[in-house]
């Protein structure tokens, strides 16, 4: 068989460095470009066999135009955009196959158990490749439609990044007044509370400019954000009345949203809590 | 050495099993009342060395009241309240020695590397005792006095279970229109967002009331609930206006609270992320 190409337009990023790695791995010729290589974005498409659109959000579009004319009818194009609909949409002008990827990961030591979310807007033959060369690296596939994708997503990233910058912002902003640090935070709370503000750390340690895309560009995300800062304002004003009943009756209902994942939530999360007390204790040895 | 006789009263809540295991294991006799023990508080300070107070925020200062004129000056009291001035302020009205204890957890599977903060208000020669029985547990002591301890907590336990609630509830308020339930959540977001979500759905799967009292019963939490309540708006503002620029501006100061932990937390989430991984990997065979 003859080894294919794969060109990856963005691929010096974290995702784009990722997937070359893989790619290659897997026995494909992986070309690249970027801001930076003397391999143009016109050229590769012309040489590839698949195209993968890696770039940010808001080029997109712009990038994905500005090549769709080298594009043939045997090729697949994909992107790693974390909104679909209208990636996928820019694609379908053009004759080739499409499939619309979004890794649910930025920064990590291995593909194994991540999640790719898969879109097959026009697969063609190609889902025969990517599935089973998927499965081969042990990632987790979820295949949807653009539609639901992005409904799913305003949720899903949009709420939580909203929800751990709004916590963020709010202890830099206080952490002065009251005398609170980093420090003080992970000495007093320990493990548990250290599992916590790291994983929302890992948010602000990325880049700025993709959570402004994912926040900005998704069209369904607007309306949970004024309903968050509703709910916010709400839970502050029970809290100032002292009204512990209403916050029960709060506390409550929203448990129900996790049904019965709680259970097993409580359970893996121990199970982490006990693996990552492990590891502190050896690291502070 | 004559074997010493702890009391814990409420000792059939999730922490007074704990320590009940704890101490009887490290060789101390140990008493338990409750609402529905034949012993009775009163009964039990009589009879006990140390007494520890393993009750309800909202009755801690009733249950202290209730039974200090039995306590006596050779004795130990000591709290599991999750604020720390009043309770100690309290015990303080007895003659006995007085340290003031917070564990920083609820459910867990073991004590070790867990985190207990202490508050030797009045301590007399029991610190002695009670550093070196911590040790041997492996149980990780951070010593502080009331003031600082209701300061900080009220930003650690205080904002971020503020946080946490607000998301919740506003996934339950949007989950029908949005159509999306929590199993969209995980299934489109793999190992990350479950570590996410699980370490929310831990707190709501504990006591209510546990939460509402630690809310309300912190003088200094109100402020930054107000703080909290206005950043949830300006970032919304921000992102309906589309101003991204202004996204990132505060993206980069919120940051700058976790400072050099945010480094730290990438390496120790991707950590988690990977023993998470594996765990799913072995449990979904």
């Amino acid at each position: 068989m003859k080894k294919l190409t794969i060109g990856i337009i963005g691929g010096r990023g974290t995702l784009g460095k990722i997937f070359k790695k893989f790619f290659r791995k897997h026995g494909f010729k992986v070309l690249i470009s970027g801001r930076k290589t003397r391999l143009t974005s016109i050229e590769l498409v012309k040489r590839a066999d698949i195209v993968i659109f890696s770039v940010p959000i808001s080029s997109t579009i712009r990038v994905m135009r500005e090549v769709l004319p080298y594009t043939r009818r045997e090729q697949l194009l994909m992107d790693f955009t974390s909104i679909k609909e209208e990636p996928i949409k820019e694609m379908l002008k053009g004759k080739a196959s499409v499939i619309g990827l979004h890794p649910m990961f930025g920064k990590i030591n291995s593909l194994r158990s991540k999640t790719i979310i898969v879109v097959p807007a026009r697969p063609g033959k190609w889902m025969k490749l990517l599935v089973p060369l998927f499965k081969k690296g042990k990632i987790r596939i979820k295949i949807t439609t653009a539609k639901k994708h992005d409904k799913i997503m305003a949720v899903l990233q949009g709420l939580i990044h909203f929800n751990f910058m709004t916590l963020s912002a709010t202890l830099k902003e206080i952490s002065k007044e009251n005398k609170v640090d980093i420090n003080d935070l992970l000495g007093y709370g320990g493990v548990i509370y250290r599992i916590r503000l790291g994983m929302i750390a890992r948010i602000l340690s990325q880049d700025p400019e993709l959570y402004a895309d994912i926040s900005m560009s998704n069209k369904n995300t607007k309306k949970a954000f004024g309903k968050y800062e509703e709910i916010a304002k709400r839970l502050n004003r029970i809290i100032q009345k002292g009204d512990k009943k209403a916050f029960e009756k709060l506390f409550n209902d929203s448990a129900l949203f996790f049904g019965k994942f709680k259970g097993e939530a409580l359970k893996e999360s121990s199970y982490l809590i006990e693996q990552f007390s492990k590891y502190r204790r050896e690291k502070l040895k």
